[in-house]
């Protein structure tokens, strides 16, 4: 049994990854790492008794990056700017697998990673052995590092639209209009995640200057406009990808590029015909779910892009990451399904 | 024109004053008192063209109990807790009328008031000047006085549904199970009004042991059972009224109890055979609807009793009040009403 | 592998039986049967990848009572007054054990059958050998048969947390207010269940004269006021259930008779020290959360019972009585589990 | 007192209209037509105390287009392809005006009509008769019609925050992603507004091809490429308009056009610098606001367009046509405001 730890394991990421992990078939839960409940039990803090049923007598304790022995993988599931200040400390242990979930090894150029996180990278030359965990993109490499740097939920949606028609030659800039549950804003409080603040309105924030935008063009390397929306529901990405093309293109050629990348990528649904995309057909999965539909004589493509924020966007993508590196099948434990309504 | 001040006027209370006076023809908003944002003008704090378009160039100030010249009437919207300790200090100035919304003057037991809010009260010696605010049963005595300790949001939905029965010698006992919507938990942040835990969730909470039961207790002079859930949407309560009665009842008494108590109460809505009592029915605005049916051979009675928690629960019922304070008609700027949708 | 056909597999109930058996390592799902969608496969009806993944190339027949060769098992998921008027047909087949989700065999007298359901019984003959599909009081009963009427929603919420203590002796009545998401209406239109008239609002219907009512009095056998509101959310019931005592207890013996009727139920959690008891916390598994607290001297119970509707009240709980009639596991296929958010 | 009647009165576009008019000073509201309820008082088909109370006791009747006497202003609310077959003998009354929300005489070219609504129309020499309602584009030749066609939500919302920088020269085209409400889609029933299908998800559909399009071109005389998609609330639509510019631009040259083009239009509202666009910002009034920023050195504009889709998109644009049109000020019955939260 892999033996894996969790830090930040009261977040909302923190919590999927618990539950992912205790049905993982090949999985123990090691240790729980939160610093706000330390010396409680899990049950002390969630009274679930279904989902989290496995870890209920487990202790939260105190994250020390010195102390890891035991341990095969490491979730980092801490806020942004945390994890690059004791990554070299963690390293140390030569055994230890480490899946972060924060910004801080995702961009290869340190410069723009300082410049938009508004700190100054303590472990810069440990940037180029992360590999950005996005299995459909980088499993080869995933299968030979201990190091993870796990995709944004955003980037994640957009990157999986938009990179085929990218590396097919036909995309000459994009916008993304995203829309997203409020879990993707975490679980601190705030007024903005007030109940009465967000329930019943749809809002525009951060047009043009979302942090997440750098990580669409890293991976991409085109120009994309990044318009994200804040919806009144819980979970769940919408990308709706508006590209225009270099030239004109057929349906059928795109159908044809997203079939041949995504052909041996069990995570992804392509349903180009679909009549509404919506995010509830992800709802719980760990799928992204594409549709790519050509307008205006082959000279835009509008792809829809639809995730659970929390789980593909998140916590299960880095499960699927951790399949990979640990030589799992890439599907273990993320079969799991949420219902339909 | 009457000149009004608010005190605690960016809370959600305090915003609905502001839209509801704006547009009483005879008063005029002087001053807006708001700790938080001091100095800065509505319009910053709140960007909405609409709901208080009247007000928005007026600036926070912050709220002094001895400097009040040149307001007749001043609208406490402040914590449970605050008033008590300056009231004495406020009704120096001989000319003004006072509302206040916290529950300080509302119980006639100053030990009573002392055990359930945790404080010792300053101002008992006042408790007895204070008119208790609920026109459909103080409408003489208010207009006498000027001070009006304002009803709390789940008394006013109970006490308007059982005291009828009660004065009336049929109640020997009551539960109540109250619905309410999360606007009712205030503005303030908190992990249990986040939208991910309110969203998609009903939950009890504080089953017999809510501290709005003794204000019922207080009105209704019969054992109430109180317990109130939290329901996910921004306004409204719901509070069905299950009533053992002293003897067998008619639903033909009922209604005519009903009839009788509220005819001349314009915000009182009897509609005994409504097939789906609802909170949208008086979503937006100042009515309280009532449906009272008889059950198991007369032995009891169950009421539904509806309003919007923040207008006839709060704010609306203030400015009801200080319309029969001053003189004007009672549903002076109250007749304002919100959409079907 | 157990062969098993559902009747009325495109209904909310239908999917999630679907979704639940796809998973259930000892199932095979043979026959999906659905009168609107005859001759589609599942995926043109549903575009889900993920929730339904094992069963996406299934073709939707017509159900025919006189042809079930070949199922072990049939769940019947169809509207109420429908399956007694075939059920003689299709018990011909004598290997076939069915498990109905209508109220048709739910009842023992047929007269409250009929009265309540406005039909005329056809297979009154049959009502003593279906067994009432709760297996925390008829485990040991459903070992032995072949046929089963799983119970509804609303009383299994109200049964789990009332008929302990009605055995014990100890109720002399008892209030159920009960909130409900919308699923719970099923998934035919109506304006009832139109989002703009569900949303933003709490609703009461049906007080005192709802047909489950008595369900919950056969099984429980006190007088039961049951008042069942509607809440705008999509899964869920919480139960509010307010006991009349017929002696002081105390809280320890209330905890104790829950602890020795349940200790062998493996879906039951008992959580008395909740302090916010809600339907999230049961959301997507197939458990009852039960909390019973005493109140005024003893004299009062107060009882919060939460279940998913879709899963321990409805298609969940019908997997559970077929693993038993099975001599499967009683959890087998039901501890997939879904997220906290 | 202007006689109106309202045809479609049951709609919710029908009861908005109701909702204004009678608090509007002017007005008098003399007939309500509704196929559907024929003969039923308002009371008994919506029990509404307050948003409908001064109505409560009409009764709704047949519409008959040649029995419209007695009437000054009529509002068909009514669906698409419906008016055009009968206004020609309603134009018989030449004392009537007539407001219509229809889709039936908003465009000028009656091929485009026919192609876009899939009828044939019976009335196209009638076409240039009627004036668009749009008062902010309109003004001058609404005060002098009689015949108004009333603009949909979705290019209301559009058209305001897209012309003023078309008529400066400045668009090359735009892509519009339009955010809305579940009450646009009417108050008929469909699986596509049923509670449990539209909660916790955002959906896209008719991307490219829905039929509020050519009215939007119509309008503004640029290619826009439009893509709606549906919110998990009630009221409100957000329009993110991105705009490609025909020459660089700054953002006080944006500002600039913004203001003087609507300089005189008491409903919309400037407010470039909005952190969060949002719709409850105009919920329940008849204001149009709007953010415009400029991006990647003014070769991009991105414009917030944020409306109530059943006021300023429907009911309220119709009542601010039926004040210009009866010379009575444009903001009469139209400044009741909703609440905030």
């Amino acid at each position: 049994m892999l033996r894996v730890g969790i830090a930040g394991a009261t977040g909302y990421t923190g919590l999927e990854l618990c539950r992912l992990l205790q049905s993982h078939a090949s999985v123990s839960i090691e240790r729980l790492f939160a610093r706000s409940h330390v010396g409680k039990t899990v049950s002390e803090v969630f009274p679930h008794a279904g989902g989290l049923s496995h870890v209920l007598n487990m202790v939260y304790s105190n994250f020390e990056p010195e102390h890891t022995d035991g341990l095969d993988v490491l979730f980092l599931a801490l806020p942004h700017g945390t994890s690059h200040a004791f990554m070299s400390t963690l390293l140390k242990n030569d055994a230890l697998k480490v899946i972060d979930l924060s910004a801080d090894f995702r961009l290869n150029d340190v410069d723009v990673f300082n410049d938009t996180y508004g700190v100054s990278h303590a472990s810069s030359s440990l940037l180029d052995r992360f590999i950005y965990g996005l299995p459909e993109f980088y499993r080869e490499q995933l299968t030979k590092t201990r190091l993870c740097a796990s995709p944004e939920c955003y980037p994640t949606s957009v990157i999986l639209g938009l990179k085929p028609l990218v590396d097919a030659g036909l995309v000459e800039s994009a916008i993304v209009d995203a829309k997203s549950g409020a879990s993707g804003a975490g679980r601190g409080v705030s007024l903005l995640t007030h109940f009465c603040e967000v329930d019943e309105s749809v809002s525009s924030y951060n047009t043009g200057v979302h942090r997440h935008h750098v990580e669409m063009v890293q991976e991409c390397g085109k120009p994309v406009f990044f318009s994200p929306h804040l919806i009144p529901m819980k979970r769940g990405i919408l990308s709706t990808i508006y590209i225009n093309t270099l030239r004109r293109v057929a349906h059928d050629d795109i159908r044809d590029i997203f079939q041949r990348v995504y052909q041996r990528c069990p995570f992804i649904k392509l349903r180009h015909d679909l009549r509404r995309p919506s995010t509830n057909l992800v709802s719980g999965s760990n799928n992204c779910m594409l549709t790519a539909n050509v307008f205006d004589n082959g000279s835009r493509v509008v792809v829809v892009s639809m995730i659970d924020n929390l789980i593909k966007g998140a916590a299960g993508q880095a499960v699927q990451a951790m399949n990979i590196m640990c030589g799992f099948d890439e599907t273990d434990g993320l079969c799991g399904i949420a219902g339909y309504v």
